[in-house]
């Protein structure tokens, strides 16, 4: 923790392509990486086996055994009632028990939300925790000219109050500023209208809260602004968030669709597209929110990165870091002083 | 009205192109439809001097004198309490009257939406208006292999009943039927997930009640399925479906600037793009919502289309077009039917 080593703990069975990605993706970071311990969490011998087929540093690397894994379809609930110590479980854990400053999984995504509030506490002045995406827009962002931004909460919840949405603001700011090096994000409120009237009265009371608080606060965007990029955070209720979520993910599918059945039907289109190159990558980025790095879980007292469900080695890789440099950026720390700073440890809490 | 000719009755003074792109695509209209007569409201020397320009059928068009005209980013209250005798509350006024069958505007959205609330009575059982928007999407839809489907509220209100969104199906229902000639319209709810459970307490509501419905109800669809084009009718509240809405066009846009400077930037790019032509158009189209028809304003006594600020002719011609077949298809008594028939008219209402 703080300044020197990290351990993260990634639940190695989860994910679409199971241990195949995670443990490749771990060997592969244990060679690059020199202040970072990743524990394999899950089925010991398979995931020795797969170890013995691959390059890795051994220093950096610990396995961890599991009893079972939580199947991508399965109820969370059920599954982690019936195996207490299937792999997500232990992963989250391990972190409670502070062998590791923060968990990974590319699992069941509501297995990973109940393992977490499971064995973590909620932060005070954090009424719920919200499910943060990265998405890629239009504008570059921080020093880095990183093309994302982040949007939350996506985590499909409803009825957020102002004081939900003041503090996804809070936490939403302080991952962003941490992962994309920014000092001072720019965070909004998604409504209907710019004006600080518009919107629903949960909406309208957090605008007024966010105004007099220490937030680089931008008021509100619209739906314009997100694929735009206008704002580094774009903080919505967990319903809005969801469907717009999906929505981009709908365009982006549809994109596809239409560029290969294209390149299916004409020899001048696929010309066309292969001439394109790098133009139609850039275009695809856009809408492709799905290959980029995890989705962090806020407002619990742990750092938790939910990794995609299709993420293959290299988004293991890239979820494993950006929980490392959550942990050591003090992601948390952050999040109780801003959490403080804006009020939300009082009556509303 | 009914199986005879139909009368328009068309603000000619409203739209970013003024009476220069009205009058023209009523002159175009005019010569030929048959059974449409439309009536150009406004300055009448002005639109008089504009006819005097171009060919047109006088058999077909009566301009009719208004005073004033409210401008785009006028305040509507204040600028129609200032003016009653304006354009657009000419036009509205013609209709209530029985001079027309129906109105349209390509100017002020607030204020046609108001013109017609106070000129028009709202339909039993309907407790408020809703804005409909028609989108282009990856599917083809009705006899005509139509790709565009409808969403409605998009206009922006908050906080829908489950009464609001049965409502929002049965207008979107018949409206939908007439103009893309579909028999029985599939008819969702915008949800965060597809199971009846998922959802604000108003939507699982409204879907119990759909379920029970005459409606070819399809259930919830999630923000992945508006691209896609599962349903021909997508209801949603209207904060949510302002949101959705103007983020496809946010979409479109960043698609648009990305390409041009593609196109700016490299010679083979360039290549490429003209290469692409059709299949590029195709992409565009997809995200492009702002080049189709008018919206209309669904729950009044009369049919009202709202036809984009940004009309040119051909745009306001299609809306005039748009108009004459709703009200030829009986729009507004297939929803007093279908109002009815939900129960709507009963306490609810």
């Amino acid at each position: 923790m703080g300044d020197g080593t990290v351990t993260v703990a990634l639940d190695a069975m989860g994910g679409d392509h199971g241990l195949e990605a995670t443990v490749e993706g771990a060997a592969v970071l244990s060679r690059e990486a020199s202040d970072l311990h990743i524990l394999l969490v899950g089925d010991a011998p398979a995931i020795s086996a797969r170890l013995d087929e691959i390059p890795y540093d051994p220093s950096k690397l610990r396995v961890v055994s599991a009893e079972g894994c939580v199947g991508m379809d399965a109820k969370p609930r059920e599954a982690l009632d019936r195996m207490p110590h299937c792999s997500v479980a232990t992963t989250a854990r391990l972190v409670a028990e502070g062998q590791a400053d923060a968990m990974v999984s590319a699992g069941n995504t509501g297995a990973t939300i109940l393992a977490a509030s499971d064995h973590f506490e909620r932060l005070p002045g954090v009424r719920r925790a919200a499910l943060a995406a990265v998405y890629p827009t239009a504008t570059r962002h921080g020093p880095h000219n990183d093309p994302f931004a982040l949007m939350l909460d996506v985590g499909a919840t409803l009825n957020a109050t102002s004081a939900d949405l003041v503090s996804m603001a809070v936490m939403g700011s302080a991952y962003s500023s941490i992962i994309s090096n920014i000092e001072a994000p720019r965070v909004a409120l998604l409504s209907n209208g710019t004006e600080a009237t518009k919107g629903t009265a949960a909406i309208v009371e957090a605008h007024g809260r966010l105004l007099s608080g220490t937030l680089n606060f931008a008021g509100n965007v619209e739906g314009l602004d997100i694929p735009r990029g206008t704002v580094d955070v774009v903080v919505c209720e967990g319903f809005l968030g969801n469907v717009v979520l999906k929505m981009l993910e709908g365009v982006s599918e549809v994109f596809v669709d239409v560029a290969r059945k294209a390149s299916g039907r004409k020899l001048q289109w696929r010309m066309g597209l292969a001439m394109l190159g790098g133009g139609l990558k850039e275009i695809r980025r856009l809408t492709d929110w799905k290959s980029y790095g995890g989705a962090p879980l806020l407002g619990l007292d742990q750092v938790v990165i939910k990794a995609h469900g299709r993420s293959e080695a290299r988004a293991v890789r890239n979820a494993v870091k950006v929980a490392a440099k959550a942990a050591k950026g003090d992601l948390i720390g952050r999040i109780r002083t801003g959490v403080t700073d804006l009020g939300l440890t009082g009556s509303d809490a």
